[in-house]
């Protein structure tokens, strides 16, 4: 008989996701089977399950998942770095394929703005074989062309996912765009998962006072806690922007600013205040804009006078990844990145998709 | 007896320039005396007289000027490459002397941004002497400390002063944040000094492609017959921008839009549209907003969803004098520079200014 | 009755190439057929005729080539930059196909360094169907994942040719490491195809001054008459590097030396040249270095106390390839490239090989 | 009665230092008196005592000191990043006066290059007032233009002197230069102090996996217990460039050699082993070749077929000393750096110097 897996599963818009059952999948020509350790649950899900962002339906959820080998087609022998891959090899993936053969892929060279990238758990409906395409599930199906990566024997499942697809989303923006040099200021804004790697990734790159902007104070104390910013600015005291201007230049040599502001507030309005915080000729990143929220009122003078250097940065693609995981042995002696997280069982994945909605947790994951 | 020397002086805000006599100077310690061969009207000398931009009054107006060495103190023996200067060598000189000594020029290294600059022509008061510290006139006394370079013997007078300060402020804006490579299209928002200036430094950079979006009519077609753009977008035909959106993507390859995008154009408006003229991936230097005309509306949303690169860049610093200057043997050859000019005799300064002021010459300079 | 194609076949080293005929293919999955204009002959057919680099035999050799679209598969609808793609449209295509799944593909980004890279002509035999992938043929099969080209209607395929493969080569090196000016001095090493291409370059890019070090004194006159460089250095007439260099400083401002030097000599002891050439913080890009010729004495003080930029580059991929034909419109405007043609029957492929070991020709080209 | 200072004074090629004594000076116009707490002996100074880089004599040695101000010119007010100066302000300042107006200074924006640097310790002559101008001695005059820093209150002069000179020496170089991002495995050849500030500095910029290549063992021993490194080749083990390569393969992940080298090492053949010991594409920074040791054999190809990109720096200038007293406050909290130091008496100076010499210290400082 075949085993069963189980998997939670979108089947309408608002609707409560549904625990389902399939077939345990054989790996495909260049495939794994993973069995699943843990999958993130990212605001995004929260988008994909209010229709914000449309989805092929019925889909199971997940873009943020480790685990372990459990089946390894012969033609896959190594991970994407080379290294040789065996059943039972403990491994995380870039959960998007872009086609490698368009203008995008080739010419851009900006895999991430390929237009007919498949990313597991988002844009790949389990309405027929394998159908386990989502991270939110016992087991799943990894195609030929999926890059896998072994992770690191001091590294644990707990510490990849803690960051989750926030991870590798910060360290494409901040390495392909961000100069950060030891003993500069970086201002982020927003302490949602982003938040939190933009500000532990421009520690690890050199920074020396991180200053982080968000809400609410419990957030703000476990960031500081874990070393993930030297200082905060809480959000809820300093209400209006004048007020964070204020206190972030008294906090900065000569009230000069940020050397580097990162925008994950996702707030349009915030982008605004980035021009304001940054010092003359620094840098601002905006990873935080994902959702068309629309215009907010800027004045572009600043950005003369001031000579800013504004770069936008969105998803990632394998390169990042693979930086992702080479950084956490680093990473995990500097900080407690397990003290992130919240675990639920897969059974329980509405009440945690609920908690992750009221932002009552930094990051909740699935254990199947 | 001293000779008397000619000077445009402005006296107070919105008066008529009056021509003033002042004594012969002598170079001071380190410094040289320059007759003036032409002086350049800029746009801001019309926010001068209006006095949107405050200056010290009495004024020596002009900040864009060259001319012939007329007398040099021993100290000063090389111009700033070096190569030997002597009485009646020609020349021009950047417009302005940086402290040297500030957090801005020395670790920032942007000495655009240094706040105690001196500049020729628009911080210098002609109440004490040497008097003659701006180019609309006879004469002027350059200070030591000034970066004076040595024309090249195949450049003329006229080709120097054709862009005016806008070469050096475009080549500074261009050469330090923009990449553009050989095919790639650069459009340019404003037909005017700046603007024709980056259209110039776009194709000499290797752009096959340059679309200049401006008016007038005449003055988009001056540009074209002489070779500083390939294309053009009438504003006076496509007067929204929605139009210019859909002209511009027609006229690329794939209609992806301008591999990167330069606002020169000085309306706050005109950056929101540089956001959607740019491809995905893009690059956008806002050279246009020096002054402050308040908040726009931008969806911050395209620039982590496009992944652009924007860039902001303020006047010019020596060096970016100096590469212009080395800029203009091989500039000289592509572009006939010298049908931009409007020559007008030092006398006839105010008629030169509202001609000026009322955009209906491309570039105006007095000749004392 | 199928159509028989003629192809210059390489059957063993040092044994003249042989005519042989191959049925005519047909396209397969993603796949074209392309009727070949023009196979240009590089110095690389050289060593691969004569056994220093080692390639599986039979082959049919040529991997530089330009041709239309005889025969299309319906899964291919466009080129590489999503232009529709229909048969009888004149295309040409990078050589070579990266596995894109490696770590040098995706981590590194650098597809050049890709171990399995596929290549036209050079390590594709034509022992099996579809026999026909090498250039010097009536026809070639390309298959899926080949970056097709549509070639500008304003270009001709002599004007595409006429660099062959030294030209996206140079681009690659040049456009991923250097940083060219307007006004700077570019000496180039070599005045063989890539050391023309990279002199082309250094002016296309902005180039003021570009210097040619080569021989024989023929080739640096069809330099100058096409403008491919502004000044020479006959290594006939300057036969030591001593001497070289002391007529380089006269040529460039205060004796300085280049900013930028471009090696495509081939010999080791140009790179020792190179460093002596440029100017202090100059650039250098050994691009020449392609066959291991042994160590050098070269003097690592000056790579300090110059604080000089050395970068090497190898071949070419996808996105270089794109970026050279995208540069061709504005090129052949500026250069007459088709002044370095030289044209032989695809039968007359052995005297057109002896013609280029001996160095009698700039470019020689086989048409089918 | 004026005070009297003693000085360390170097007066004649290969003499011992002699202890003179010289009246307190007085500060100059902009300038400030600094009674010196540590003063640091580098390489560089029994290179000039042995005459190997001639010096003006007599002079008081000492380019690297820490002090405390005791007297200060009313026209000098803050320090070079604008926060106020006093009495009593602990400071340390960039040794180095560049002219600020060569070509060298504001056109390559080199100051490092600059040919007419002053240099405390090294270029001025005791023998006329102020006489104090050189680190080794109870004080020291600081002219007008001398970048001073004032001393974060966290950090101690030990921890600003233990890495002497040789701290914004490698800043200047890997950050002007290098790309190290979270994760990378740099590997640093040398390890006197150079060495130990560029693997310190690695650590700092995100490098996962420091690897130290350098003698004797107790000095490897002691990088690892300060954490500058993470791994090291002990070159009294690996005493050949063929087993060094071999060991630092095996250290990295799929044998691909270093992502950075960081030569510091001081002999020519250690920069052709760096060519070895870089991954494909890798970065290569020679920081080690101060002094002129002639040529040694190098193969250009692995230049060319690697792809290498290799950078040369030479000392720093005032931005890098400002940037390297920014990076303490972080930088002690990860390393104890005071364990670096070794403390002489002023009057001791030819034994410390006798010590740096044999290589029996790691830093040796005079206290005087």
């Amino acid at each position: 008989v075949t085993e069963l897996i189980k998997a939670a599963v979108l089947t309408a818009v608002n609707k409560p996701l549904e625990i389902q059952e399939f077939p345990a999948p054989a790996p495909s020509t260049g495939g794994a089977v993973v069995t699943v350790a843990y999958a993130g649950i990212c605001g995004t899900d929260i988008h994909l399950k209010s229709g914000n962002l449309p989805v092929p339906m019925p889909i199971v959820m997940g873009h943020e998942a480790v685990g372990t080998i459990a089946a390894l087609d012969p033609a896959l022998s190594t991970d994407i770095n080379g290294a040789p891959l065996r059943v039972g090899d403990r491994v995380v993936w870039s959960n998007n394929i872009p086609c490698g053969r368009c203008h995008e892929c080739l010419v851009l060279k900006e895999r991430t703005l390929c237009k007919s990238r498949k990313i597991y758990g988002i844009n790949r409906t389990s309405s027929d074989a394998p159908h386990l395409l989502g991270g939110m599930a016992g087991q799943i199906a990894l195609e030929a062309g999926t890059a896998i990566i072994r992770i690191p024997d001091e590294v644990s499942f707990e510490e990849v996912i803690a960051l989750g697809c926030a991870g590798p989303t910060a360290l494409h923006g901040m390495l392909e765009n961000l100069t950060i040099h030891p003993g500069d200021t970086v201002a982020v804004q927003g302490s949602g998962p982003v938040g939190l790697a933009a500000a532990i990734y421009a520690k690890q790159m050199g920074a020396d006072q991180v200053i982080l902007l968000g809400a609410p104070a419990s957030r703000l104390e476990l960031a500081l806690e874990i070393g993930a910013c030297d200082e905060v600015i809480d959000m809820g005291i300093y209400t209006d922007s004048a007020a964070r201007l204020e206190k972030l230049r008294q906090m900065t040599a000569q009230e000069r600013g940020a050397d580097v502001v990162i925008e994950c507030a996702g707030v349009p309005a915030a982008v605004a205040e980035s021009l304001d915080l940054a010092r003359p000729n620094g840098q601002v990143l905006v990873l935080g804009q994902y959702t068309d929220h629309g215009a907010t009122p800027i004045n572009p003078h600043y950005i003369t006078k001031k000579q800013l250097k504004i770069f936008g940065s969105w998803g990632f693609a394998e390169a990042h990844y693979v930086k992702y995981v080479e950084s956490l042995p680093q990473l995990r002696k500097r900080h407690d990145l397990g003290a992130l997280l919240t675990v639920f069982a897969l059974e329980d994945v509405n009440e945690a998709m609920d908690t992750v909605a009221a932002g009552q947790c930094t990051k909740a994951v699935l254990k199947p």
